[in-house]
């Protein structure tokens, strides 16, 4: 393998073409193999393969700088940059992050994974080096898709006018995770259709130099521009068009679906097709919104680029035809956007992803809040888990919740959260979002609460002397503490299912004093700034003891998750440890 | 007058071009005398009148939909729909808010005072008026200098594929609060200086159709442009150029003073001088940075598009040169752009007002925190206040302080303020974030902390039983209440100043136990997510009661601070009569 004896970037600076385009190759596969056992993003690692090549071959890194947007496209960045045994070494798989990380290698200047940020943080690094007075080259890689979010735009507005080197290689490959939606994709086409000459151009209306590479996929073309770049003395977009998926025709017929893929989906399904044959809460989710959608015209969904993490197939998105949006990267936007559908007669659903809904704080408070819009807000995936540092969803409750005029709910089962979702679809005075659970549970029993009255948390089980509050997802938690308490203190704890992350149950919280002398709060996320913190400060002037559980403020990256619920006290076993350590129940 | 007429905008519809100049005129007087007297947006306003007036003429409000972007250009709207006298009558200069709010007419969508929303709001309304079948036009009006921040550009990259009739009037000054900086603005001059011509063109490269119209302070040219473009079935730019500070010619000469000016600011200082004749926590920033700028030339100072919030004015400016960027309205870029200079060896400062650092949520966590940037952030003006609803300055504390690795500090006197800041500007291992407070305080005496040794709480005054948390602001505060306390309760109070929003002091917590039975934390802000919550969390498993005092988590709008101090129980007075009311000092 000519792999073997590349080792770092300064390795390629001696082969021939011919020599890199087998490199190439070698890479492709190694990528397939790979991402196929860990599951991982595919098609967009294949299809850059031969610009990172060019990339390494033309420029001096890491002295010059390439920054890499989202991350998601660093797979053969990593293999030329002395990680290639992550990729070679099938017990070595793990053993690197999916996306750009500096604490593996110097040739990762940051920690990326939310789009959008490559531009800004390039002119960073650009005007850094400028006051220094230092002459290296400084590059962003961006995808066609990223460049619809906000602070691409804006990093792209500024880069324009840093009167010195920036290189900014636009990597088009028609395609956004799904597709791309936005008039600035109607350009992208134009240009590539004409092979970069036309005279409207997105980039040269914000002062941008430009070139268009044809063939992005092409290893010579790709060093000839290049080439053509390095040391340029102000900002230059370089548009290349690539194959998203290149090399593997599956991934290159199904983009969307190889975008991102599960370990083994390569084997089990050459020819992609959506397994719908369970019930989970996305699946009744779009069961709801297909329903809805057909009785009421005023319904409309909304997502912003991620429809395959709600299970919005192209089939289903078809269904909901007109009454549906998918804004593309662009959350800001989606949230207001849905705001003022809410506020003129119509019902938007926006879905998003704890992860991402941290994109648009500003847009929750003002455009959506302040004016008290009827939204329906579904946030996906909210909880601690193994995800790498950049896709954590833990932080959406102290985001969400601090927010005034919102209702932030927390259904525990299915039922509650249809019922919940319907309440909410249908009522016209707050913006509510709704925390999916990311353990399935159904009870049987059709919930039939009036959630129109807001903060009224449902004591599951009464007892007396302890009472754990069992917050969404953690509900289920909740029940196992009570039976180890009962087994190993022989003391009949109440549970309580709060439903409500927003509000105060005034009332049931201080009768919890009259039989009660701790509260316990289990919360699905990071405690600082969250549900059990508010619990906490209501008793504050009372005797009532309360212990909040759920996660340290702190990034995790790949952390198993019983690693982390051991480090955070999540089981039964340390919960009761720490009650008996309290020693309100004992003689002692 | 001719403004005796009009009561609505269909008393427009009968007047000549003639008597719509006069009225212009008029309305333009008021605006001058009623801004000059209360304050508000003088320069903005003046330049919209004609195009109001227009708006109004040729459109069907409020059936047809206009939405003023940050709406700090709505003052003739709003004498032209029903609020006339809000302007004429001083005893009602104060009735109506300076920003678009539905409670006070229907003519009013929303509830808008911070930039870049409109063409997302108007996107949404003109969506839910295709679901349900309606006709009407729905108009969105931009400034050039809104145009920057990420949610306008991701809302005009969708605007654009909305297939139906959407009309956004871009109000093109040359202006954005100060002037203007992006590539964006090099489009614009090019698109003024060929009158709309230039093939180059950033909107239609968008996608939109476009028109232009030299004279937007002209009201016949306005109406004609309206008038071409009403029912039209497709996205369109009405490109307009107008004056900033038309008809004032003090103004005209300094659009930057007189976007927004203080009461009396006209009479007092006709020809407009920055008083610099004291001393507060900007003009000791300013020292600061003008300092640390001489002597090093990595030191770089950055704000987004409000440089007169901090008292940079262009004077000053000038003097950072190149060592300082204004990003435009654009703080997710600023945010990204800062922490990549404090990644590449540059020393960042970035300057920002509490209500706006809620634009960046997310690149504050992933581009900023998550890579451990040490970038210097300065919060200005954080803190309960009587300001506009759109204006809030009250959430800084929860929407920083729970960001893991984030160094959030709040000093409570100048020289704190300067060795907090000058540790911060000198060291590479944190983002840090400063809350200036609110009112000045000079302890004269050197402050020598090393505040790398983080979360050291500092004992001001020790006392027994009652601890009391003063945090920024709010330390001042505590010092009377433990006057208090001392005067009712023959107590004498322990004072604490935390320093450190984000971290705990365990040790002198746990320490209070042994002679305390109560803490009182004071924030300058929402309780709600903030760091009283924190302190009841720790004492949670503990005898020791607390006491939170802040905000409650509210939208207020423009409620004397007075009000808002006794509904949040924030005088000396309600807090002992809090305590005494928890009979944990008295043998009742």
């Amino acid at each position: 393998m000519i792999l073997d004896k590349i080792n770092y970037p300064m390795d390629l600076k001696t082969l021939s073409i011919e020599e890199l385009n087998i490199l190439a190759e070698e890479i492709r596969n190694l990528i397939i193999k790979k991402v196929n056992t860990t599951g991982g993003h595919m098609a967009p690692n294949l299809g850059i393969v031969e610009a990172t090549i060019a990339l390494h071959y033309v420029f001096n890194t890491p002295l010059d700088k390439v920054i890499f947007d989202v991350s998601h496209q660093c797979y053969p960045h990593k293999i030329l940059t002395g990680r290639k045994e992550g990729f070679l070494n099938p017990d070595k798989y793990l053993e690197y992050t999916g996306y750009t990380a500096p604490e593996e290698s110097e040739y990762d200047l940051f920690k990326v994974g939310h789009t959008s940020t490559s531009v800004s943080l390039a002119t960073g690094a650009a005007k850094a080096r400028d006051l220094r007075g230092g002459n290296e080259n400084v590059i962003a890689v961006i995808g066609d898709g990223s460049l619809s979010g906000g602070e691409a735009l804006e990093g792209l507005d500024n880069a324009a006018c840093l009167n010195s080197n920036i290189i900014i290689v636009v990597n088009d490959n028609d395609m956004s995770i799904a597709e791309n939606h936005g008039g600035l994709y109607k350009n992208l086409k134009e240009l590539r259709e004409t092979e970069g000459k036309s005279e409207c151009n997105f980039f040269k209306s914000l002062g941008f130099d430009y070139i268009y590479v044809p063939n992005g996929n092409n290893i010579q073309d790709m060093i000839s521009a290049f080439e053509k770049v390095k040391n340029i003395n102000h900002p230059i977009i370089v548009h290349i068009k690539t194959l998203k998926g290149k090399g593997l025709p599956v991934a290159e017929m199904n983009k969307e679906a190889f975008h991102w893929i599960l370990p083994g989906e390569l084997d089990e399904k050459p020819n992609y097709q959506i397994n719908t044959d369970y019930e989970d809460y996305s699946t009744i989710t779009k069961d709801y919104i297909l329903e809805k959608t057909k009785q009421d015209k005023n319904i409309i969904t909304i997502n912003a680029a991620t429809p395959g993490v709600f299970g919005f197939n192209k089939e289903f998105r078809e269904k909901l035809g007109k009454q549906y949006t998918d804004v593309g990267i662009a959350e800001e936007h989606a949230v207001a956007y849905s705001s003022a559908l809410a506020k003129s007669g119509a019902k938007p659903i926006f879905c998003v992803m704890s992860s991402f809904i941290q994109r648009t704080y500003d847009q929750m408070s003002q455009d959506l809040c302040l004016n008290n819009s009827p939204l329906t807000m579904l946030v996906y995936w909210g909880g601690i888990s193994s995800a790498d540092a950049t896709h954590l969803c833990t932080f959406d409750i102290p985001l969400i919740s601090n927010i005034p005029n919102m209702i932030y709910l927390a259904p525990t089962n299915k039922e509650e959260y249809l019922a919940m979702l319907n309440w909410s679809v249908n009522q016209t005075k707050y913006p509510v979002a709704i925390r999916l659970p990311n353990n399935f549970v159904s009870t049987g029993v059709k919930d039939n609460t009036d959630y129109s009255v807001l903060n009224k948390y449902k004591v599951e089980e009464q007892g007396s002397d302890i009472a754990i509050l069992g917050l969404g997802s953690f509900f289920e938690l909740a029940k196992e503490v009570k039976e180890e308490i009962k087994n190993k203190m022989n003391i009949n704890a109440t549970i309580i299912n709060p439903r409500y992350i927003t509000g105060i149950d005034y009332e049931l919280l201080n009768s919890l004093k009259e039989n009660h002398k701790l509260v316990i709060t289990l919360e699905d996320g990071v405690i600082a700034g969250g549900f059990g913190e508010k619990i906490s400060r209501f008793y504050g002037n009372s005797d009532m003891k309360v212990l909040v559980y759920g996660a340290e403020k702190e990034f995790t990256d790949r952390t198993p998750l019983d690693e982390l619920y051991n480090r955070y006290h999540l089981t039964k076993e340390h919960i009761v440890e720490d009650i008996n350590k309290l020693c309100l129940f004992c003689n002692c």
